[in-house]
């Protein structure tokens, strides 16, 4: 069983032309993608809950965070994200969706600005770049998302671990789309799902989130963090 | 002083459509670049060459080999890729461009096929990916080939250790177009330069290529392999 | 299921002294840590079977190939070294144990010579570098290899994907023993082996080689290499 | 002209036992590093001094940033360790030394805890892992450092760019003692460099550390951070 965590921070969900598409909210379309995964458990936690949504508890539950923030990085408080990463690195998946680039928590496991160029109103060619990577399981060669936001290169992170996906947009610009990371747990940063177009419903996007969680849930149900020890030589030596 | 050997097949130079834009053919105007570098000396080798270009001299001379071909690298005998191979492992940088990607020695280096799609005739625009590093210095965040060959994921390569430049072309197509690799000495792949339009006219290019000579320059002159060595415990140990 | 084909050259195998340790072989002591994971599935392939027991057949049955040589590199054929890494390239996993580090495989795989230093009669101690990594699931921080060949840096690689072990050597030596490389397949080169001891009798090396097969197993059973291909723009594009 | 700054603590520097080796502390012994390299300028920032040391003009003028320090890591004020980020995203070199493994800012840089194993009083090894690394320049193959801290894995850090160095302790340990990585600028931890012993004065470490800096130094002199940008589509292009 693996256990999925949405967070989302749930503003832009409340406006009617988000509804139009997303009636359960940007959280309740991620949700969906796992109903038919009968070894997914979903919770979902919101910026309005209570700890906003990252208590301990709930976090100490979770093996891969799906982290959607766009307007209310901020509000998030350091408290919170310092108990994220801590989880991060004890071992949790973390699986950052689009303008989460700017989210406190992928910026501080990337240690770069995560920076980039971007645009409303574009159309995206997402192509496969490692058609044997988990994530890319089940996909054809590349697809595309007719309405989505321009996000162009330079894209400021540390040279990734795989480049999964690379994005073309048809106003001029190619982007690293889907990159992973480790910092004891699996980060996948997946650029797709600017709120104003129904990307999270797209079929083939759905497949790469749902991919992206079995990639990214540990192999251990607990997390634990690499701790600082002043060891003693091991038995049998001497310094 | 740099010494920079220019490899070039020397085959589609011979075309009349190619001698409009490249009269001294494709090394030629690879020449070219360092005509105002006074710290680089320019050596060339074509495949019509004694030795194919590849003697054991001209490489010990070597610090960044160049290489251009397309058509007959299968030509290219095994003694002399393996020659190549071994002063790249002993600190040669490499520079491997445009259809060499399907070069018996860039292959090699990356152990993978090095397949891409491809198609005649499209429009290119690259995009600086890590503007801090030497090879994008001095160049605009993007710059355009008005005409050139469509080079496209999947990129069968390992991953890259740092991507510098990626690709968008008009036709649809995203592409890692410029990566960098290390065996021993350093290596760049550059994607564009279709012989049959003038790119390795524009100065962008042209800039690109000049950097990456620089960067891929050994710190020392002579090319030295790790050795297979049995080798008795450092001084005051015993095992 | 996981289909696991264990290959071995089989020569130090006859001696006496090696039978004393491994009475089945190497293959032999290999294919019993899978004897009660009742979703693998383990063939055996020796130099002296039938196309040296890497037939298509037999490859393109195998999710994950462990490889065992030493004196008999050269012996195996150029047609079925290929024949391997196409597989490779395709998905199929691959784990070059001990002195497989001078393979054909793998060095075509690396792309460099993968020379080190070595000695014989030494003791290891190997350090987990990543605990979050599934091919170090339940090991301890640290364990011992009483008698092993020392192998030490610099050991000519590429910079590995991931360094999941680092060796320490009593005779004062160190050496990255566990790294991760992808070509298509995930490859997992083990340093511990050395044919004199019974290295593969140790409960914590069985559970890494246990470990690597789940790591290195493919997600979809049919290999697929990336093929090169003239492409037409995608739909609804002009180049 | 390379410009380096030699950040340190002061700390140590002042107890008599410390004195008797860095009697100029341990900037001091840094700072005598680069006595006869004609194109370097170096300058000594110190937590006591005006703003710590890490002006904005201080940071503005400088091209590779060498930190030292251990027991005031917090004292370092957030405002400051943000403007050393900024600098070196921006492009400045930056080596962190020993127990800067700690420092605010290698931590924001790596993303990770950056915790290790740690014991006082054994003796060293460095093995090189990178020969034609520009930092091992003019080194022996391994070279002893008879007195300096244990540090061992596992080491919580991103992987590495590349593994330039390996350590060895007597004790049993074994360590990534030399390791790079970008974000923008070009970053290079170095473990060795306990304060209880002349670790600094050791010619081979000088070595490594001169070697470091040259290799850092950024290949513009103004550091430019990658911007967030709302971008037109570039010329001739429409969405």
């Amino acid at each position: 069983m693996i256990n999925v965590r949405i967070w989302n921070e749930n503003i832009h969900d409340k406006e009617e032309r988000i509804k139009a598409h997303y009636p359960q909210g940007i959280h309740g379309a991620l949700a969906g993608i796992f109903s038919d995964c009968e070894n997914v458990r979903v919770t979902v936690g919101l910026l309005d809950d209570e700890d906003q949504g990252l208590s301990e508890e709930a976090l100490a539950d979770t093996d891969v965070l799906i982290w959607w923030g766009h307007h209310a990085h901020d509000k998030v408080t350091d408290e919170n994200v310092s108990r994220v990463i801590r989880h991060i690195h004890g071992g949790m998946g973390f699986i950052p969706l689009h303008s989460a680039h700017h989210s406190k928590v992928f910026r501080a496991l990337c240690g770069t600005s995560c920076n980039l160029r971007w645009r409303h109103g574009d159309r995206e060619r997402l192509w496969v770049c490692d058609p044997h990577h988990m994530i890319a399981r089940g996909l054809p060669d590349h697809f595309e998302i007719p309405a989505e936001e321009m996000y162009g290169e330079p894209f400021d992170i540390p040279s990734p671990d795989e480049t999964v996906f690379i994005g073309w947009f048809s106003g001029g610009e190619a982007f690293r789309s889907g990159v992973t990371f480790h910092r004891g747990g699996r980060i996948f940063y997946f650029q797709p799902g600017h709120e104003e177009y129904p990307v999270y419903l797209n079929e083939n996007i759905r497949k790469v989130i749902r991919n992206a969680v079995y990639w990214a849930a540990p192999c251990e149900r607990e997390h634990r963090c690499i701790e600082c020890i002043n060891a003693a030589a091991p038995e049998g030596e001497k310094a």
